[in-house]
């Protein structure tokens, strides 16, 4: 039987991460509040160390590794980007080794930045290789520690500070929250926020935002299990490429998660235009795509207080000029 | 005799900002301590109101107008970017009439947005006519205020407010600060930091940062009095043109401020694209100046606590792709 993370889990992580991970700033545009009608607060993950939210429920779960005395052998762990940099962080803080399995044609930023965190990186080819086969593999020959990128009950509590610290700033402004939009791609984020709010803020609805093309979560909410993504479907959001809702991650977002919105991959750029020239905010795809659905009008957000997370802002430079190239809202 | 603005005159205007300004945040990057071998911590200035700090000099000087009962005919300001949105912005909010007098070439996005708050902007001719005698003309003509950008002091005084909340912010991290840099173009937020830190943090010493071919601070401060610019010399830092200090931020800078450190403006896109890829912010190239300095290695920051400050981000798509092109640091 797995058990599953609740409430108490993302408040023990919140005394794990003090003083390492970053109280992010909630943020406001006088534009955006103009555009949409609504009072928008946006969560600037991409100020986060290692320019996401990642570090959040990747040092959780590492310092439960040295709590129970099971960190010596170090971590491995799977991604092609921000979980990569976020274990790699959180062991380099720890002082524990940890090899990165990476697909050969990740963004180059994203494979230096996470060798410059001190991590071991071991390439494979994603066509032909199995990233879990070498993993397990990893593991199996160094007696260490698999670190999944989402489901995970301490990754899922880490990332859930986040959303403390939402609920808490949004209280500090003396509102309060109608909704709360997340970017989701293995859906661990959403879950740690939605276990945060309901402790905090019951009344927010979360829900999860995805690329058109790579809305499992948002099908699988509609049918009331888990939906497996188009093998074939791509989207410039690199970072939500998950094939589908984890298993926990599925288990604690089903009963708590109102839906899921969707942005198309123009829509996407358009936001990351917006936050470039209102924002002042460096925002990756993936990272945009809440942004980019309440651009799109597809929030309902008149006379309403609503928060979107932005949650990463790891984007190479060729792709990010693709962005400026549109015209400004 | 002209009654220069003192730390009594920030702390007032720190009241006059309340819920109009944003307490932007002090920013950490592990890669910048490393490069540097300091603690630098970043005001993000880019992330004020109207995207740069023009907005705490602006609304104060217009707020102050409203307690003496002289905002009825409105305001008129020159400027070429920053400082026009600061006034429009702080028009808007105080519901008064602001006409803003723009160089016919300054950047698109900056007539746009100074439009889209509601003010009247006209356009002249920069090398033709003199923006002065057109603003004075408007006013003369209205009954209304002219705010300047810089030599003010009201205007220095609610720059200040910056300061104020960089002291703060180092206080509760526990550290003190050895020096901070600053961005300067008249000098308004150098004097009005100067003021802050004087009355709050008064080890911590006080740099001007500026583009090599405009580094009239830098001279200014060695030679004991104000020394102008080269008319023929540019930069790619748009907000950076003042000719000369100005009279009234000179004499409050004289005595309280260190010195001044200069980069070249490769150094400034450098610290664009570093700006870019490791702190997620968007910095228009003279709010960059400072941390061009530093990445250029002209500030001594080993071992020590550096305050830089990120003083805008209003920067054309275009000009921002060139930072885009260079290595990564």
């Amino acid at each position: 039987v797995t058990v599953l993370p609740n409430f108490g889990d993302v408040m023990l992580a919140v005394g794990r991460l003090r003083g390492v991970s970053i109280h992010t700033p909630l943020l406001r545009s006088d534009i955006l509040d103009e555009l949409t009608g609504g009072r928008i607060l946006l969560k600037a993950e991409v100020l986060q160390r290692t320019g996401s939210f990642k570090i959040r429920g990747a040092y959780n779960r590492l310092k439960q590794l040295v709590e129970s005395d099971m960190h010596h052998a170090g971590v491995v762990a799977f991604s092609s980007g921000n979980h990569a940099q976020g274990v790699a962080a959180a062991a380099q803080i720890l002082d524990m080794q940890a090899v990165i399995v990476m697909p050969r044609d990740a963004p180059p930023l994203k494979i230096a930045n996470t060798r410059r965190l001190g991590a071991e990186v071991v390439l494979y080819d994603r066509w032909t290789e199995s990233r879990e086969e070498i993993a397990a593999a990893i593991a199996a020959e160094r007696g260490a520690t698999v670190v999944p990128a989402f489901d995970d009950a301490g990754v899922i509590a880490g990332q859930g500070t986040a959303g403390l610290e939402i609920a808490s700033d949004v209280k500090a402004l003396g509102l309060s929250l109608d909704a709360v939009y997340v970017p989701a791609s293995g859906g661990g984020l959403t879950a740690g926020i939605a276990l945060a709010l309901e402790g905090t803020s019951p009344g927010t609805e979360v829900y999860t935002a995805e690329p058109v093309s790579l809305n499992d979560h948002a099908l699988s909410f509609a049918k009331g299990e888990r939906v497996r993504n188009d093998p074939a479907a791509r989207s410039i959001c690199d970072a939500l490429q998950a094939p589908e809702p984890g298993s926990i991650t599925f288990a604690v977002n089903k009963p708590r998660v109102a839906g899921g919105v969707i942005a198309t991959d123009e829509e996407v750029l358009r936001a990351m235009n917006f936050a470039f020239t209102a924002l002042k905010l460096v925002v990756e795809p993936g990272g945009a795509v809440a942004l980019a659905a309440l651009l799109a009008g597809r929030i309902e957000a008149k006379d309403r207080n609503i928060g979107i997370v932005l949650s990463g802002g790891n984007v190479e430079p060729d792709l990010f000029a693709r962005c400026l190239e549109l015209e400004a809202f």
